[in-house]
């Protein structure tokens, strides 16, 4: 009979979302009067914005008629929307043909892994997005768990951020010639790396080898105009990052699956040959193209009116991180001491509770408050002590929540 | 820097479809005159039907209100899709939870080649649709191309579908252990596998501790009531056997993206554990869910009435393979002593021209009746000889494409 992946009796279990939902399931049944609201996972929750509607719906009567039907698309995506992705993000700097429209950040990282095979070395931040460890681990870049006791997994190496280091990690522990993860504005931590740190993680990556998995699927949520919300706006980054971005939190698209990728013509293997070309290779061989449905409501997206939209959804869960951030920093919680961090820039606030471990804050904050919040230990050693608070709900729930914390008794 | 990933060296480079493309381009530039009809590539042409196409418009104007919005979805699909399924196709004896929603079959390929790695050994009918064996280069589960200029690549095992063995192959060159990749009814041959025959096949796999991956794609064209449409009604098949299928072709779905596996909770590894739980991981790492309003239009195609509209639409691909199968069944070609085989349960004919050469056929039949076809050399060796004519197409260019090839002067 055939072996199991030896990648699969190395991954762990999930672990940190189940362990979220039992004890969620747990505190209800016990508390059936408890009305509880998630602050949990970043998933949205506000409706497709009207004009960005009317563009599916356009595609959708469209492909009824005899006229209008399309079958089989291109696998790297409508030529119109790498145009304009092209345009309206990169300026022109970043050409069409080296995006590549996908249906989401996290297949994209799958197929990323697919693209370098089991025998590159792997850095991730620390914390992070499992994903990038979990899909490494299945690929056979990484081995098993580190045995006595330590945290993480043989062959990746993580790069703590912590408040310390304002968030931005010691790049020198990344070993030659590696791929590295690196999520900006960060999930979970929110915090968005500057143009200067931009450049020195770049200028790492030549010196080092390494090519940069850069992980911008929340650049539609800086403010801040000082901060890159690409890679690519850091000279000398085509040659040695790609990055991933997608439409699902600032156009509502999470369940409607539309994202890109950026692999540029100068990025190159140690052999000279282009990585563009092998990429190319995956999105034609096992993928076959986003749902042309997506597609026309992404080209939708980047018309003005799209835009304003976009614009409008990011504001709305910027200004429900600014609700909670409000109250963590209100005198209800001065006797704590708290260090928050993120929700400025990005749609997750980082917070932790000294003297306490991520899961005890967890369980008083659900105890206290009927509020669910992800422990920062979940994503990874350098997470313990925190909780993040996602932004993405209805604003009447984040005012309920904001309310049940201004009044919890400490 | 990082080294290319091995599986990208060995794969040699796409040659069928581009090669056909350049040589329309030439013809076309020297005949300016020319109105080429393709009967080439498998693509859909006939428009979403209405009902199908109202499931989704619902949908989409769902996602922009409120009440109806929803952000991600489980990743393994909706779980009405998974119980109508079930339930359609499977009357119930697949469960739910064994069935898993995708964006097709062509991606669920590549991760079917994720989940089982680099270590494991690989045999595909010959010929095949070439995924099966790109993909398994890609993954390191195949080598280089074969020396000494025979044909494929190291690693994988090529099982000669012929006329003579009437396009069930001998399993007896199986190895031990391997992932059997078996297309029925067949792309490109259109051979549909008896009762009997699938028999065998489970019996085989059951026997070398193989697995197979059944290719369902085009079992909607099935009009013979004996032959299966699932792997999974001959018996023991749960136990050795993954079924991929897709709305591309019976809906139209082909740029909509949406499709389906079946992995059984017996389907076990050599240490006995269940391969379900794996590929669970799978689609939830490294894929998150197919579009929710491709999901909705599923959910439509599986009612009555969207029955019904799936059956019209093969009907009417089947009436446009009945048609030039009948040309080439007629006088005008009996000098020929053409074999034709497929066309009556799959949309493809699979024709060989004693004494021709794939390519000197497409040749001839794009220069005397501009109708691009598909030389079946280019779907494996034992396709030398073939041409695969597509009935993908609207019916006034198949009447034209028959009426051509009646009036050939040969």
């Amino acid at each position: 009979m055939i072996q199991r992946n030896p990648g699969f009796s190395n991954i762990s279990a999930g672990y940190l979302f189940p362990e979220i939902a039992k004890r969620r399931r747990e505190y209800a049944a016990s508390h059936p009067g408890a009305e509880i609201i998630s602050l949990g996972i970043g998933n949205t929750t506000e409706p497709i914005p009207q004009y960005i509607t009317e563009g599916m719906l356009a595609e959708v009567k469209r492909l009824s008629t005899r006229e209008g039907y399309s079958g089989y698309g291109d696998e790297q995506g409508l030529t119109s929307l790498r145009e304009k992705i092209s345009e309206v993000f990169y300026n022109g700097k970043v050409s069409p043909e080296e995006i590549f429209i996908s249906d989401g950040a996290k297949c994209d990282i799958g197929r990323i892994q697919l693209l370098f095979g089991s025998g590159v070395s792997v850095a991730v931040q620390d914390p992070a997005y499992p994903v990038y460890v979990d899909g490494s681990v299945i690929t056979g870049a990484a081995g098993g768990m580190k045995s006595g006791g330590a945290c993480g997994y043989d062959g990746i190496t993580y790069m703590p951020c912590t408040a310390e280091n304002g968030f931005f990690p010691d790049l020198s522990v990344i070993p030659e010639n590696s791929l590295i993860y690196f999520c900006s504005p960060n999930n979970p931590t929110g915090a968005a790396a500057t143009k200067k740190e931009l450049e020195i993680l770049v200028d790492v990556a030549k010196q080092k080898g390494g090519i940069i998995i850069f992980d911008a699927a929340y650049s539609a949520f800086i403010r801040d105009e000082s901060i890159p919300k690409s890679i690519m706006e850091i000279e000398g980054a085509k040659s040695c990052a790609i990055e991933i971005n997608s439409f699902s939190k600032p156009a509502g698209f999470t369940g409607i699956r539309l994202g890109w990728s950026v692999v540029s013509k100068e990025l190159l293997y140690a052999d000279g040959s282009p990585v563009i070309a092998d990429w190319n290779r995956i999105m034609t061989t096992v993928f076959n193209g986003a749902s042309n449905i997506a597609q026309y409501g992404g080209l939708a997206c980047l018309d003005p009116e799209g835009l304003r939209e976009m614009r409008q959804m990011t504001d709305y869960y910027l200004e429900n991180a600014r609700l909670i951030r409000d109250v963590l920093l209100g005198s209800n919680f001065a006797p704590l001491n708290l260090n928050i961090y993120g929700g400025v820039n990005a749609p997750y606030l980082w917070v932790s509770f000294p003297g306490f471990k991520s899961w005890q804050v967890f369980d008083l904050i659900l105890d206290k408050c009927h509020i669910i919040t992800t422990p920062g230990s979940g994503f990874g050693p350098a997470g313990e002590g925190f909780i993040r608070f996602s932004s993405f709900g209805h604003r009447e729930d984040m005012q309920r929540a904001a309310e049940r914390l201004a009044g919890l008794k400490l």
